[in-house]
């Protein structure tokens, strides 16, 4: 397989960036993922994959559950916010203000446009991101006619 | 959960048409998909959702493998021919040409600036569509600098 092809072949899906939280035993952790998809209507399914080294999914697994944060056309920064994991303080996630999640506990961004919770239902772990598939427990809108930061907005790339 | 709010988040995820094929004991399935993701750098694995009670599905864990051609912006005519299934007629798929994947056998749109080939490695089935999870070992490019179709170009939509 040609590597510049297939680099060029796979980055012709198109994503959004969102910022994805779970917390576990007072312990916080989150990540800007963009591999993400609905997997089901019904049950309403989507399905992620997370860095399989990565606390994000290592605390994801522990509570079964996690939280997303679906990043706003122009929230960039943000989502470059959130590369390198997330710390709590003073009530804000990397300076970010958050509510708990109702299902999850898990941070939503409240400057995010809008936020699903989904509880984990299956893992396949084959690759260097696990694929997670979960229910969609839960949903909310903060602003009425979102739109997502794409990554094609951002000018990175992710995949290939 | 909101209904109305459910389709409204769920909606923002972007995604892209597709064509995806499988050939297994003289048969040929085709359907448009569009809920598809990377999954893994290395080895490359990509996750898709297709219709549980689908032929393609079913077509595809048969063969243990299947095709996916990308189409292009402007080619949505294409993505709707595909929406009621394929037929394979003097060596047409639907009335495009095709050619079999060289991994695969299974029919490349070629006029689809974009393909690649699958072999499942692993799949989901919990919700009306399954998570299929797969190895990319082979990938085509037609056109030197592709634009996929997007959902958001066709004024359709899949999700919610």
């Amino acid at each position: 397989m040609d590597p510049k092809v297939r680099k060029t072949v796979l980055r012709m899906i198109p994503y959004a960036l969102y910022v994805a939280t779970a917390t576990h035993e007072g312990q916080v952790a989150a990540a800007t993922i963009t591999w993400l998809s609905q997997a089901s209507f019904e049950p309403p399914l989507i399905m992620t994959a997370l860095k399989a080294d990565g606390f994000l999914y290592s605390l994801a697994r522990a509570a079964g559950k996690f939280a997303v944060s679906i990043l706003g056309t122009g929230q960039k920064d943000m989502a470059a916010a959130f590369f390198k994991g997330g710390q709590l303080e003073d009530g804000k996630l990397n300076g970010y203000p958050v509510e708990p999640g109702p299902n999850t506990q898990a941070p939503l961004l409240l400057d995010a446009p809008a936020w699903f919770e989904v509880e984990i239902t299956d893992v396949v772990e084959r690759g260097d991101h696990a694929v997670v598939v979960g229910r969609v427990v839960e949903v909310g809108l903060r602003t009425p006619n979102p739109k997502p930061l794409l990554l094609s907005e951002t000018g990175w790339s992710y995949g290939g």
